[in-house]
């Protein structure tokens, strides 16, 4: 695909060390294709609400679903603004000076009116691709939903159009003058590893599981 | 220490599956302990906006850090409504259907007024916590921050007192009519694993880093 670079907003903007955000699409698509996971906030009477949730990006929409009894998605539906962050951590960053120590990460924070996503088409859609978010080839074993269970799950999607990247890669940063210090300095790369699956009948444990990776 | 059980508020009280729903000071301190980062939620102009970032928790308040630069923590300066999430991942929950998978996870939603630490021996106190939070037995090796450093680092607090944790364990759980299904179910625990640590210097690799572990 052609790489599309979002328009900078007010709030996409990264004030605090620009140099780590990025706005192009391809890069904010691989970091929310790779994390399991979102974190997504809305406003309750004036005040913040952060909930994580299972997430799945198609096109040019993040989905997100759940309940319609789940106080998150409820209070969504009405078309709210809401704020979904994705934070995948790849490692610390131990610096010689505890003020320059940090941790490598690749964030993505998208701001949008989030709403419910009602045509029965597009809500199989997306209800297959959260499976295959979590786990690539999935969709294919695992039975899909009835008519009844379609109608108990409430999904909502976020344009991805006012969004930002920010990344920090690399080995610590110190003050000129620290580097001589008889200070250990270096990162310790962390990454999310799958160990062995713990089966629920005695079926084979497909491929796409005992070779899963993220 | 005796487990404290926190007061549940309209905001704290889990609605959706409340059978995983946790008040105990004891469970909650726990993940908050375990979690590298938070996803801080806060209010900007009536919207939604949700940063990660480091946190620690020192007794009976979760502390985070920053540069007053940064636009979350000039926002939160002035005593304002935070949510502070932290979740873990533990695992894929494959079910037989769609429908019933799921994560296990363990989550805490601490909500509060955050406020700015600006006593220098707590502030001190709390940015040698941060440095041990993200790796035990680092501070004693970190130069520690000099009279600037410390100016230049905004510190903030919430109490954690309206807080509650939330926590799936354990394997899927299907319809009753499912579990004859052909489907391999079972799940695949995920965990947060470092690899071999990359030095900045020719020092050795303390053990601390070398023998690290969530």
């Amino acid at each position: 695909m052609n790489n599309i670079v979002l328009e900078q907003t007010d709030r996409t903007r990264i004030h605090r060390l620009p140099e780590r955000g990025n706005y192009d699409r391809a890069t904010i698509d691989a970091i929310l294709d790779e994390a399991l996971i979102c974190h997504v906030g809305f406003v309750v009477e004036g005040r913040p609400v952060v909930i994580p949730t299972i997430h799945a990006r198609v096109g040019d929409h993040l989905y997100f679903h759940g309940s319609p009894a789940a106080g998150m998605l409820r209070t969504l539906r009405g078309g709210l603004d809401a704020c979904v962050t994705v934070t995948l951590l790849d490692g610390l960053v131990l610096a010689r000076s505890a003020f320059h120590s940090s941790m490598n990460y690749r964030s993505v924070v998208v701001f949008g009116k989030a709403e419910e996503v009602s045509d029965r088409d597009e809500k199989l859609r997306v209800l297959e691709a959260l499976v295959e978010h979590v786990c690539r080839g999935r969709s294919a074993d695992a039975r899909g939903p009835s008519e009844m269970e379609l109608k108990q799950t409430l999904v909502l999607r976020v344009p991805i159009d006012e969004a930002s990247a920010k990344i920090r890669i690399g080995p610590p940063k110190d003050d000129a003058e620290d580097y001589g210090l008889p200070i250990w300095a270096g990162i310790l790369p962390l990454a999310l590893i799958p160990s062995e699956a713990i089966s629920d009948n005695t079926l084979a444990v497909p491929e796409y599981v005992s070779k899963y990776r993220r």
